[in-house]
């Protein structure tokens, strides 16, 4: 069970359900150079220097059929050590606590992360990527065509 | 348990897990105009016309505090009817049999589906969006705040 960590001041954890409503497979591991939360990268220009390594677990190679032909891919991770009973949180970036369905940090319900990957090579059941600012060793659910007609909203407004 | 589909000419499945590794709350339902698959819109223009409600669960209410202040959303949802044994997918809209990877199929090894939604309005525990083509019902996992300067990539080349 991932930790449940006690609020600090202004956040606020609620009672999860009982039980679990669905499951998951880990499909592979994203290899980064972060072995800790606190060498990982804060801002999307400086990771997007680094290159890392999806590696897929060789039941589903072929699934990877025809990745090498997008620039871009979704990624969704599971971050394991993420506590999932805050509702409100205080990141030390905003001003006042925010709802956490207004936040990308990796607590919530479903501790879920995604990001919008550069696809550098692929080679085998390995994928190099770029933009990517997850712990080295975490657990990949899903690998998604970027499709620009439906993924990109350049002039999203937000906070 | 979702149904285990036979594969179609060009298709491939193979044997998943014995054991899964997470899992997952459902936080609330989409509610959309469509019952059945064969309703769903296969384009984005005609989905971008309707407007679909997200009913969070009342648990989460406190998790949406700021939500409004988006105009776009990432929506993570559970495809609870997908299939998820099939690694090569012969869809009808591509001539070859592609891999699961390089698609937005809902079968795949975990079966979670991803929209990026203009949110209209916020109402209490349900949200009006716009952009949605799953069914009526379909479990929610994850609302996440869209940001463009990560997730908005215009030039992203796909076959």
């Amino acid at each position: 069970m991932p930790e449940m960590r006690p609020p600090r001041p202004g956040e606020l954890a609620i009672e999860l359900p009982d039980q679990f409503d669905a499951s998951l497979y880990f499909i592979g591991r994203i290899r980064t150079p972060w072995k800790t939360l606190a060498e990982c990268p804060k801002s999307t220009s400086l990771r997007r220097d680094v290159e890392a390594t999806v590696e897929v677990d060789p039941r589903y190679i072929l699934a990877l059929k025809d990745v090498q032909l997008l620039s871009h891919l979704i990624l969704l991770y599971w971050l394991d050590r993420s506590a999932r009973n805050l509702v409100l949180q205080a990141p030390s970036h905003v001003p006042e606590p925010r709802g956490t369905f207004a936040l990308r940090s990796p607590v919530r319900p479903n501790p879920i992360g995604l990001a919008v990957v550069e696809l550098v090579k692929v080679d085998g059941s390995k994928l190099t990527i770029r933009n990517i600012d997850c712990l080295d060793g975490t657990p990949l659910i899903d690998i998604k065509p970027y499709h620009a007609s439906s993924d990109s909203v350049p002039d999203a407004r937000r906070p």
